[in-house]
């Protein structure tokens, strides 16, 4: 295995995008990145989308997206682990280049969602559970999340309320990236008053969902020149599952696939937490955010929320998360999450994210989730 | 890249399987093929899928089969490109473990269609054409092949009756093969009397769907005795697209795609196409076949069908195709398919065919197409 470097990073905004559709929106990420690494084309491409098929009634991305952005030839397809779709396509990019199976290869993440109905979105987000045991039960995401928090809150004592530094911290960073879907800075006050979406969850706890795409460059880090700028490597990367319905997992307010997957990459990488600048989280929901610190090794079992209070979480503090905005405030359209993770954390290494730039940040972590903890996939990147 | 062999196949028949989930299927699969390695286990797992989230209402299958087969917390992931998902998937896993990024890949192919209604399937394998310009406009999958036939014909003078031999090889392949759709042998008279579709494809120029999971577990070659039993490498393996439309394409009856991934796979395994032994090709439609053997360099271009008119495409032929039934009556579970082949391929490989074995066969091709011609997956195998 050869070491692999990301040359290029692009990106739309997450919006409500009626004027453009899925393959544009791939297209307008996959240009910014190709333009960013001063490339004109790539051998292969690994595409993240988890709802195409169901919301647009379009599969065979590989095919459609290659041929749109005038490259059709390239091998090219679709990587789908529910909300993890991005990240699992990212893993699959890196893979071919460090194989030497290929000499370079764009990733993209891509989802259209605001064109459908809400319901239909809903629908189509629980297909990440469990069809048999959640879905058919009338389980919707969020209410398996609630579940989670509300038995969170009751097995360790902490009250909602101690969940709003996540929120607020994800909003406040967002407020500072032209790309994020919401701009709007949020109090404490605002988080209590929020509209109750399923109990203990509400409209502050949640991510927005969106349309847009995210797309990176991979290259072998030996075919860079030692003269370039900053050389971003991918220093570790790994995926693990756990059972996909909650109910069948021992302790189900612990990620076990996050401490697996986070496991392997620290060993890959040869760090610990404590060399992590900085995490780009899932935080789907405020839970999460507390489920991965700790399966991280960043907190204690049950002693997550402590560092959102003590201030540890922000740019500033000990380990800074979601420093673009995260689900949270840039917004979670499903399937391009992981690769939008990605490219904020190049962001962060490149010392392009003022003014929520983590000071010295040389090593970035991102983990991206699909379904409730079901598939989690980590990587961590070094600035060399 | 190091080398990587095949130690272990299942499958389930193709049939209408009222009594079995998507989940189950695949893991009765999985199981064989883990029983037929000796093994009881795999560190990744790679799922070709084309239709969960439409028509089973579940995604996320990585987590979902992982934990039905009782290894929950493996990597896995599905990797979707239409009808050539379970190529993809397969080149997927052969990747992963070629990189060293794993030991041991299970690759599994799984679709099930026939619990939903006629116009639900049309409706979803719709997906593998171009949303906007081809399904939109009211063309069906058939219908669009339906005009590539036709354009065919009337290119290069061939009358409909010379696919005939096409068809007719396929049923009396699966004859002999207990997991095929179709068990019955049809003759000249049947297939110039069967049922139009979509002129001028009628019934038995067309595949049928059907139920089903085939598997395949990998391993690095070097990690075998050189004492075992015959040793099955796969030895060419390359994937390109084409434009997702056939509108779009200068030619649309030449498959510039699987031109394109078998001139790549022979060169990686220095061979051409005189050293094939066999070929299970993509017969979705017997159209498809002719343009296959054309792009793949066993007959010239608008002379397919001379090779069925010959019997060269027998089992005692120059170039024996879908030598276990093929698409066309072995049966066609979409996103199963490509792993269904490569199985076949192994079982001729290892002697296990009779009595549609093809004597002394030692290098196998197979090829699978996702969309009408739109990705196309070319992978051979070689006995040692």
């Amino acid at each position: 295995m050869r070491e692999v470097a990301i040359i290029g990073i692009g990106q739309t905004p997450v919006d409500e995008h009626w004027d453009k559709s899925l393959k544009e929106l791939a297209g307008e990420a996959i240009f910014a990145a190709l333009n960013d690494a001063g490339r004109e084309t790539a051998e292969a491409m690994y595409i993240g989308n988890m709802l195409s098929g169901i919301l647009s009634k379009q599969e065979n991305l590989g095919a459609l997206i290659s041929d749109w952005i005038g490259l059709p030839g390239m091998e090219a397809e679709k990587v789908e682990a529910a909300c993890g779709s991005g990240a699992a396509a990212f893993r699959a990019g890196l893979i071919a280049v460090s194989s030497e199976d290929v000499e370079s290869a764009l990733v993209v993440g891509v989802e259209k969602m605001t064109e459908s109905l809400p319901i239909e979105t809903t629908e189509a987000l629980a297909t990440a559970a469990d069809a048999d045991y959640e879905a058919a039960q009338g389980l919707s995401f969020v209410a398996i999340n609630a579940l989670v928090m509300q038995l969170y809150l009751h097995t360790y004592g902490w009250k909602h309320t101690d969940f709003a530094p996540f929120s607020i911290n994800s909003h406040a960073n967002a407020l500072h990236n032209p790309y994020a879907r919401l701009h709007e800075a949020i109090t404490q006050k605002d988080y209590l008053n929020a509209r109750m979406v399923a109990a203990p969850i509400n409209l502050l706890d949640a991510s927005p969902t969106g349309d847009g795409a995210a797309a990176v460059l991979l290259v072998p880090a030996d075919s860079l020149s030692t003269l370039s700028r900053l050389v971003i490597k991918v220093v570790g990367s790994a995926s693990a599952t756990d059972s996909i319905a909650i109910h069948s997992r021992k302790d189900p307010i612990w990620l076990t696939a996050a401490e697996k997957s986070a496991r392997r990459a620290y060993e890959q990488a040869r760090v610990g937490p404590q060399e992590i600048d900085f995490f780009e989280l899932h935080d789907a929901f405020s839970i999460m955010s507390v489920l991965s610190l700790e399966a991280c090794g960043f907190a204690e079992r049950g002693k997550g929320p402590t560092l959102g209070l003590d201030g540890e979480i922000t740019v500033k503090g000990r380990i800074p998360i979601t420093t673009r905005g995260g689900l949270k405030a840039r917004g979670h359209p499903v399937g391009a999450t992981g690769v939008y993770q990605i490219v904020e954390a190049v962001q962060q290494l490149r010392g392009e994210a003022a003014p929520t730039q983590v000071e010295g940040a040389r090593i970035g972590m991102a983990q991206n989730i699909g379904g409730s903890g079901a598939t989690i996939i980590t990587h961590i990147l070094k600035a060399e």
